[in-house]
Parts: C-alpha cells; sequence; structure tokens
C-alpha cells in the first residue's frame, strides 16, 4: 500500500538517469506497448521518489499512457485518421520530398511525452495506466528516451 | 513580485510530496477547477522550488490547464464531442460491454497531466492560469495524483 | 557522444532557475521557433543534469516540440483552422466581448507545455526537435516561463 502522503523532511541528494529505447517498426503506424521497458530503466536507476520523463525523441511519433486494449487502439488509428488523414498526400505543404506531414499532426494529439510519478521506487499509476509508443511514421529506426530525476 | 530569473548557487537538497485527490463526478462528463486543492498540497509539502505533477490517474479522464469561465466549459464540452462523439456507441470496437471509448479519446485531447513550475513557494501561473479535472466516464469514484519534487 | 545511459552514484544538490520570456506576435497566429532563446537560459542556469518545463503562461498560446519547416507550419495553421474555427464568433459562448474561444480550443491540441530532458548540460533532443512557441490570440504581449530543476 502506498502512504496517502509523504513529506520527506530532512531531504536528500539528486540523483539522475538516462536511456534510450530503440524501435523499428515494420509498418507506416503502430501503438506499442513500452511500460515493462521503462520499468526495466527505473529499476536500473535505482531512484525511489522522483519524475521519469518518457518522450518521442522523433517529430512523428508519440509517447501517450492509455489503454492495452486491442480495440481501442483500432479505435484511435482510425480516429486519428479521421482527423488528419494521410492522403492525398498533396494537401500538405510539408509534402515535398515527404509523405508524412499527417504524422505530424498526429503526434501532436497524442503528444510527445509523458512525466510519471515515482514513488517507493515504482510509477505511481492508477490501476489501468500503460505507457505507449505511437508510431506514426515508421519502417525505421526510431528512439524514445527515459530519463528519470529523483533521490 | 516574482524575481525575474533566479539562479539557486549552492544547492539544496531535495524533498518530494505525494497525494491523492479523489472525484466523483454524478454526470458522465464535467471540468472541476481543482486549483486551491492542489495549492493545499503544495503548502503542507512546504516545498519552495520544483515542480508540481498533477495527472489524472484514470485514462478515461484529464488534467489540464485552461480558463475558468463557464461559457467555454459549454464550448469544449460541445467541441469534443464533434471531435469525439459518444454516440453511435457501436462505432468503436473498444465497446464491448463498455461504452467509454469516446472518453479515452477526448482525454488524448485535453492531455493526461500538467507540470507546473514551484517559484518561492507558490504556482509560478501566467494570470489566468488554472488547473481543472476533465471527466470524460464518471459516476464513479477517480483520482488525481499530485506529485511535487524539489527544494 | 551522448553515454547511453547514466546513473549518477553519489548524488548531488539540487538547483532550480527560472526565466521568462516574452512575446509580442503582431498577427492574430504564429508559431516562433525559440530553441535559442531556451538554450540561452540552459547555458545560464549551468545546471547540467535535470528537466527543463516550458509553458505558455497564457491559456490562448502553446509550447510544443515539433519541425522547423514553413510548410508544416502553414498544415499547423490550416489543420486547427478546421480542427476549431475562429468564425463565425457566435458559435462560441465564450465569445460574449470576446474572440478568442478558438484560440482556447487550439491550445488544447497543441499543448500548453514541454519537459525537456538535460544531459552533460544540452537538450537531450533528437535530431530534427526544436521548442516552439504558438501564438493564437497575439497582437499582444504575452509571455512563456522557463523553469530547470537539476543539478
Amino acid at each position: 500500500m502506498l502512504r496517502r502522503h509523504v513529506v520527506r523532511g530532512r531531504g536528500r541528494l539528486v540523483k539522475s538517469y538516462r536511456k534510450e529505447l530503440w524501435f523499428e517498426v515494420p509498418t507506416r503506424r503502430a501503438f506499442i506497448n513500452i511500460t515493462s521497458k521503462v520499468e526495466a530503466c527505473l529499476k536500473e536507476s535505482n531512484i525511489k521518489e522522483g519524475l521519469v520523463l518518457v518522450n518521442a525523441m522523433h517529430i512523428t511519433a508519440s509517447v501517450f499512457v492509455n489503454d492495452d486494449e486491442s480495440g481501442l487502439h483500432h479505435d484511435f488509428e482510425v480516429w486519428l485518421e479521421k482527423l488528419a488523414p494521410h492522403g492525398p498526400v498533396k494537401q500538405y505543404r510539408h509534402n515535398v520530398g515527404e509523405d508524412n506531414a499527417d504524422a505530424h499532426l498526429k503526434r501532436q494529439v497524442m503528444g510527445r511525452e509523458v512525466v510519471v510519478a515515482v514513488t517507493e521506487g515504482k510509477f505511481d499509476f492508477g490501476p489501468w495506466e500503460q505507457i505507449f509508443y505511437g508510431e506514426f511514421d515508421g519502417r525505421r529506426r526510431k528512439r524514445v528516451l527515459v530519463k528519470i530525476i529523483g533521490e
């Protein structure tokens, strides 16, 4: 059981941790549950109280927290394609020698990053919170950054 | 008056604080100003310089910063219902035994979390910034996490 | 070359830094690359490992990370105007004596803030990441907050 609230009386020295997670999604778009990979980083960091920043290092991808349910991921895909369709490719001025303008837009809806609290050495998550990598322009190697600050 | 910029020369020990705020919204959707509740946490923490993370612990709710104006909240409601309509419920594959797929989508538009700077013991806010809990699938007890890191 | 992962063994004292960046955009809407301004703050802070929070202090503006490409910025403008049109102004209840309800909505899509990792004294960015101020209701002086926490 987590304590309902915690105030550290004396304070501690601050520590930091950094790791890159690499992905190569074979399709243009996909959602990948990266919670266990980020948990492994947290364990390796040995940080007990603090904040974890998890962000896409590419501007056509997202990191977000939502439900690990395949039906919902299908709904996200259909919904994002309606809000920011991939084609016709020529509707976007960005698509000069590229065809990924929609990926830049979709990433804004889903977000670049999440900041997750660390309490007593664990993610301070609600019952269904899971961390996802959202790829909107895959078929190449891309990275996610995990940065942890705390004590 | 806040100092225009502050560089702490010597550094201090880091402290952390955690609290859950509970809500039971009687309707499916609502926006609740939680600024004063988060301010009470900050005061209790006794942290003077740092960052406050405020996040929904449920994946069908949001925490965001915007204006405390009822007309705008009505506009948000109408706009979100246009971007990600609740019904017909069967349009979403997530809705097998559930009817809240739209709440998962709406929460992506409005965001999971805010990170707010703490300066001289107060939220470092512009003139109209207020913190809101956005409920998109209420009628049950749900939580918001407040985590504060700093010195 | 950044080290692939870093765990600080002993820990350090935490420091904080704060600065406001001011903008007066002559048009209603614009995207401004503020990366170099935030980099100057980071250099001034002398913080080597930590987190930078960059947030709009106004609720009709955004701070976000994306590509510094004018075609894409045009696409953002067209897309946001489709998702949350400025007019007709009367479609929004917020517009009583104001005409900026759409700016409050656009800011939710683009986001209030970014949190950027600091590693070895630099932004821990992927190849194309740049920080932008997104103005949706300009023609007056408005602020962005830079808050840095770390060691």
